[in-house]
């Protein structure tokens, strides 16, 4: 992981902002790490904070922290104060009276905003909120960050090839499969989950957000799993739609191919330069024109790295269109969600290259039957 | 569950605030739910906002939760615009031109109050942040919640009492008990747990927030558990530490009892009127008297309740000085901690009545050896 180059495009981008020190905050964890601390300094604990200076960089965080953030943290300078509220006499310190120092706008709550200002009041130091410039950063993966999200990836499509050896119709409820699949990800190593897994049956695969329920998986129906898991911070994320029984719906089968079609569209027109709408319309036409446009209700996918959710959004939205160049790392989960009927779903995680897009995931895509 | 009454309550305040109406948002979910959109609403879903006018509450989500909201949701007028963006409009129409929405400035980021604001630069609607209400008349339960709370926390007592036998010492990895206590979690009904379990070993008992490791866990050491679970919306929290093997370290045994005498102590004196300094003090004392103040890093406890960590802050911090009045419900867990060597924390959960606090937590708190 290239530590010194993320600070140092951070450090090249004070002037363009016109502070003159940034300060790196989060609003909380996300699934345990706080993500843009990690990214720049490789921190993996659950409280820190990073001042950005023009020629240096300085992580900041508590007593409980002390040995770990000696062991993991990079290119910054270590700063532990005996109390975590001297933290900002540390850094008006370092930064010294008259300056300013931009805040990540999206990171900090208006309330935590003025707390900050106030504290400083008596010093001539000014806070600038600005854009999320890490957020952008992190959307382009390094190759190490590539290795981390295949490696979460294999992971986890050893899980599902095992997940589907546990699968027991009429016995098991939705509840029952998606905690065997979260005690079977720490058994394989992961760290736990990247977001609560969704099981869902029946006309149930139907709700896009499923929760799985007190509710037993029955034969002769569909099964959607959606899950992900962490490791070395990085997630994995995918999904799969099943037939539970050896005679699937006709109409079901229909739904499965036009969704699969439209996947294995984007994953092979998808190229490197295209806009984010570009690629989302590539599987959305195809739905569209086989008359099941209204009933893919969400984007086409999203990035994926630290956080299971983070730039890019690869949407139909022209409000977040965005180029997707190579290193760019997202899902590809087009879906058809019938209410009352079934939904299907089916979600791979794709690297853009060069010459278009490289598909991590591994898993089987034909329609299986249990 | 007194919906009505908390609405009610906000809608007084609006004069105090000196806004036409208030704007309830949350950051992000916490395990799953919007507590404030919760506690006001009964709504369970991952997207939704709150506008409090003098005389209505109109409750906005998305398409994807149209019929659970229609469900879930009391007292407040639901609306699902076809696009969620379109709520803005709704808030407009609703509220009318020239008034001024509260909005909670601990609940909104910088990037999104200033996005908000945008949104209604034409109209003449301004936007105040205040203060964060809700978190208070949160932190003082009604009848219905404590019974949630109790609850969740007797399935945690009979968890723990299933777990006891599960302990397989020079086996079992941290994260192998760590996987299997989540694993019984929702195989006993919970929706999940309600933070990522502890489970150290030995030495790392030490660490205050300790992560489990793929270490074995060893006879003649000490194991601290800490743990907790969500069910119906409501957490329980607690933590144990016992002595594996039939021996336990004099030194051991000597914090242990220092521990619980401290935490039996607060149980014992807090009385409702007292402050969280107060009671902090009760516990915090002793620890001292016996030498080890220096040892007992944290605070006394925080409440519990949607969140695991929300208020009283029962902090020795007279920063957050609160007054503990009768039904606030919040943890007391005293610890000592010596590098190292080994840490005890013992953790219940208690409601503070008219005549001192009620223990919740019914699992045996004498040292367990295994």
């Amino acid at each position: 992981m290239d530590y010194a180059g993320r600070i140092a495009k951070l450090q090249s981008a004070l002037d363009e902002f016109q502070v003159d020190a940034l300060l790196v905050t989060e609003l909380g964890e996300a699934g345990g790490i706080l993500p843009h601390i990690r990214y720049l300094s490789g921190f993996s604990g659950s409280n820190g904070m990073i001042l950005v200076m023009p020629d240096s960089a300085h992580f900041f965080t508590d007593f409980r922290y002390k040995t770990q953030s000696k062991q993991e943290v990079h290119v910054c300078e270590v700063h532990v104060p005996s109390e975590y509220s001297k933290v900002y006499d540390l850094i008006r310190e370092i930064v010294g009276e008259g300056k300013r120092i931009g805040v990540i706008g999206s990171k900090m709550t208006v309330a935590g905003f003025e707390g900050l200002k106030k504290k400083f009041s008596d010093a001539s130091i000014a806070f600038v909120p600005v854009k999320d410039m890490i957020a952008k950063l992190r959307s382009v993966k390094e190759d190490a960050e590539i290795e981390a999200i295949r490696a979460a990836q294999e992971l986890t499509d050893k899980l599902f090839d095992r997940i589907l050896e546990k699968i027991r119709p009429d016995v098991m409820t939705e509840l029952d499969l998606a905690a065997e699949i979260e005690y079977m990800m720490k058994k394989l190593g992961a760290e736990g989950y990247s977001f609560r897994t969704i099981v869902a049956s029946g006309a149930h695969t139907a709700v896009v957000h499923a929760q799985p329920r007190n509710v037993v998986i029955k034969n002769n129906t569909p099964l959607l799993i959606d899950m992900g898991l962490r490791l070395n911070g990085y997630v994995s994320d995918m999904t799969r739609t099943l037939w539970i029984g050896s005679k699937p719906d006709l109409e079901f089968v229909k739904l499965y191919q036009i969704v699969l079609d439209a996947q294995e569209l984007a994953e092979e027109k998808a190229k490197p330069g295209m806009t984010s709408v570009q690629i989302d319309r590539l599987a959305r036409d195809y739905i569209e024109q086989h008359g099941y446009g209204e009933f893919f209700g969400h984007s086409l996918g999203h990035g994926v790295g630290l956080e299971v959710h983070e730039l890019p959004r690869v949407s139909h939205s022209k409000d977040f269109e965005t180029k997707i160049v190579e290193n760019m790392v997202f899902t590809v989960e087009p879906g058809i969600y019938i209410e009352g009927f079934a939904g299907v779903r089916i979600e791979d995680i794709v690297v853009m290259r060069s010459d278009g897009v490289e598909v991590i995931t591994k898993s089987p895509k034909e329609l299986l039957t249990l």
